[in-house]
């Protein structure tokens, strides 16, 4: 016999209530069904795109079930404090219900998210320093003004508003086996394990975390090479992550004893493999997640999710907020993994025309030239050479290696820029 | 009264063949409302996320009704030329159906794709020159082989397969009120028109081209600066268009009068434009989706769609099979347009310590540098100064302006890369 819910995960009638409260404002997400990642899973894996919710995630789900469940005390106005999603679904929940909507956000946080919730009427005050900071002013402003401060999710109606993504699941995957949750305060995870268990015990719930600095240094040895470039041992930033929706956060005191209780099996994924996930999602799904959402496809790629005999995993996407920045960086070093950018260092006789043989040869094999730069300083040459560096787009490796021969062939000794030496 | 479907649109037979040979095999793509698009326009606005499709486009959908008409016809095997789309249509299609595929495809088409065919099996051919000489190679080893040679659009049945996307949209948008469809060679075009036209006559049909280079260059003048850069007038490249599933075809033989009777509008957008809704979709919808896919969006971007009185107008997206060094290049152009790329050049002491005084001054505004290079030669500087060329992430125009000043307090003469001077 499976073990029942705990006492305090939200029931039935809190659940009824938050899925009332988001009927008709939230969309039912689509889930697709990935033949791809099927096949090199060994199983069915079906993604819930709750990257196309509106407002790009979860978030406003809990929102509305929060404010469902304070009803006329809300009437005040609601404020929150948050870098991101948290702050666009409060902002978007207290317009679908006509309040008013305070949000604090560092003022280093994402220009786009910060225009997003002034666009959702919301009245955004710039905070100093870290999303702490925020929260903490949010609390402060909520006493002084007499509105009511929604917590991101330490909150049983905020975690029956996320539970509404695990009925959705149980009516759209009929042969549901198993669901993969990212886990950052807990909120999503909760939720969505609650509205399972009570109904299929026998769903297993797998939990992924970002990993914390210290485990990524310690995984980086067996880690992908996605981020790193160029021979270089990357430094890894000390503040940002790519999962930045969840790699701060630490589940509270309310989500913390329901994590333990309904999550099967907890696992961490590093930064490299979050990557990895985004680009194969962008490539190969045609769908944009960001990093907090990737964590689930990253456990899976990193066979860390376990195979269930029969029925599908379902990898939860919660959330699609990229930085176009962000976006075109990993857009970017994928090109260079996969081959199709090729940086080079040719060495050439300082004369004119020199250069025109060069860009002939990498012309004739169809290679195109994104960079030119002449190196001739700080580095052994005879009088009279220069070493000119390049980087080319090629079609992959096999054309990259074409495009060296077509280099060498016409006289210029020539290696590739990541290569020692 | 309006007029009857002409008499060579494919019939109700052929469309209910058509429909039963993708049942269970193609996906009812996703219908996604968009609230912030809705409210740009006026009237609700649909995306029908046809990039979702299996193997990224619509093409599938066709390819299967042909291998049902085709019946025992198919059973030598079948051929396709093309350099994207429809090769990967045609390959899953036959894979689906367990028949052997050979797909000719340029020398020069994108690896990912090349490989995409591979993986279904297909015995892929790589042909010298565009897609033209990949089309006749294909129609050769077919007339050789005894194969049967599948159009990319110019037949009544691959027609017929995408009219079941017309099926879906008067299923899922009871309120359907006029289609935006991209037009290239007409085939998916002429398919929803049918298939909405049948029933629902008063539903208006937009279609959209990508502009021919002349008429690109002709609306140079008023179009957005999404590709133009620092200052440059951007050269257009002589083969390569950003919208490469659609730009080089024209309706056929076929199609030809289909479009002709059945599109009510047929209207067309430039390269930039096309960006700018491809950058849409992938910052606020959190789509991927291909050039050729979003002209839809381009041409409601740029008001040439007419704004219906009443009910719903769809969008179709026709397909997500982007290369990342594409979505690089995009989103990256995007940063720039919105300010948070700020390429400067400031003059600088040519001292031990200038740089640390002009990194400091960018780095307590709180601008991160991406690239730095001195440039000293081909200018006019007085002996002992030099000119650093910086390119930064900034949060935006506001931001810009801060680090600007911030270099300006230090001593530093500064400007914007991109300005006269």
């Amino acid at each position: 016999m499976p073990a029942p819910l705990p006492d305090t995960a939200p029931d039935a009638a809190r659940r009824a209530r938050a899925r009332a409260a988001v009927d008709g404002i939230v969309r039912v997400t689509p889930v697709v069904r990935s033949a791809g990642l099927s096949e090199r899973f060994g199983a069915p894996v079906d993604l819930k795109a709750e990257s196309l919710q509106r407002t790009g995630a979860f978030k406003l789900r809990g929102a509305l079930a929060k404010l469902a469940a304070l009803g006329d005390e809300a009437a005040p106005g609601v404020v929150a404090g948050s870098a991101g999603n948290h702050a666009r679904g409060v902002a978007q929940a207290a317009l679908e219900r006509g309040l008013p909507a305070v949000v604090f956000m560092p003022v280093g946080a994402p220009i786009a998210k910060i225009e997003a919730c002034r666009a959702l009427g919301a009245d955004v005050r710039l905070v100093e320093g870290q999303v702490e900071a925020s929260l903490a002013a949010a609390k402060e402003h909520a006493r002084e003004s007499g509105k009511v401060f929604l917590h991101p999710f330490d909150d049983p109606d905020v975690v029956a508003g996320q539970a509404t993504i695990g009925s959705e699941l149980l009516e759209q995957i009929p042969d549901l086996a198993q669901v993969v949750v990212p886990v950052g305060g807990g909120g999503l995870v909760s939720g969505i394990a609650t509205a399972i268990k009570a109904e299929r015990p026998d769903v297993r719930i797998v939990g992924v975390r970002a990993a914390a600095r210290g485990a990524q240094r310690a995984s980086r040895e067996s880690s992908s090479p996605v981020l790193r470039t160029g021979g270089f041992a990357r430094r890894e930033s000390p503040v940002t992550t790519i999962a930045d929706g969840i790699a701060v956060k630490e589940p509270g005191a309310y989500t913390g004893p329901l994590v333990e209780a309904l999550v099967d099996e907890l696992v961490a994924v590093d930064e490299d493999s979050i990557a990895e996930a985004m680009v194969l999602l962008l490539d190969r799904v045609n769908l944009v997640v960001e990093g907090a959402g990737a964590v689930g496809l990253a456990a899976l790629l990193r066979d860390l999710v376990p195979r269930p005999d029969r029925g599908s995993t379902a990898l939860v996407l919660s959330g699609g907020n990229v930085d176009t920045g962000l976006l075109a960086e990993i857009a970017r070093r994928h090109e260079s993994l996969v081959g199709r950018r090729l940086g080079v260092v040719a060495l050439l006789p300082d004369r004119p025309g020199a250069l025109v043989r060069l860009a002939t040869a990498i012309a004739s094999v169809g290679a195109n030239v994104v960079e030119v730069q002449h190196v001739r300083e700080g580095i052994d040459l005879h009088v009279g050479d220069t070493t000119v560096r390049l980087m080319l787009e090629t079609r992959g490796p096999e054309h990259a290696h074409e495009v060296l021969a077509a280099i060498e062939a016409e006289g210029f000794p020539v290696r590739r820029a990541d290569e020692a030496g």
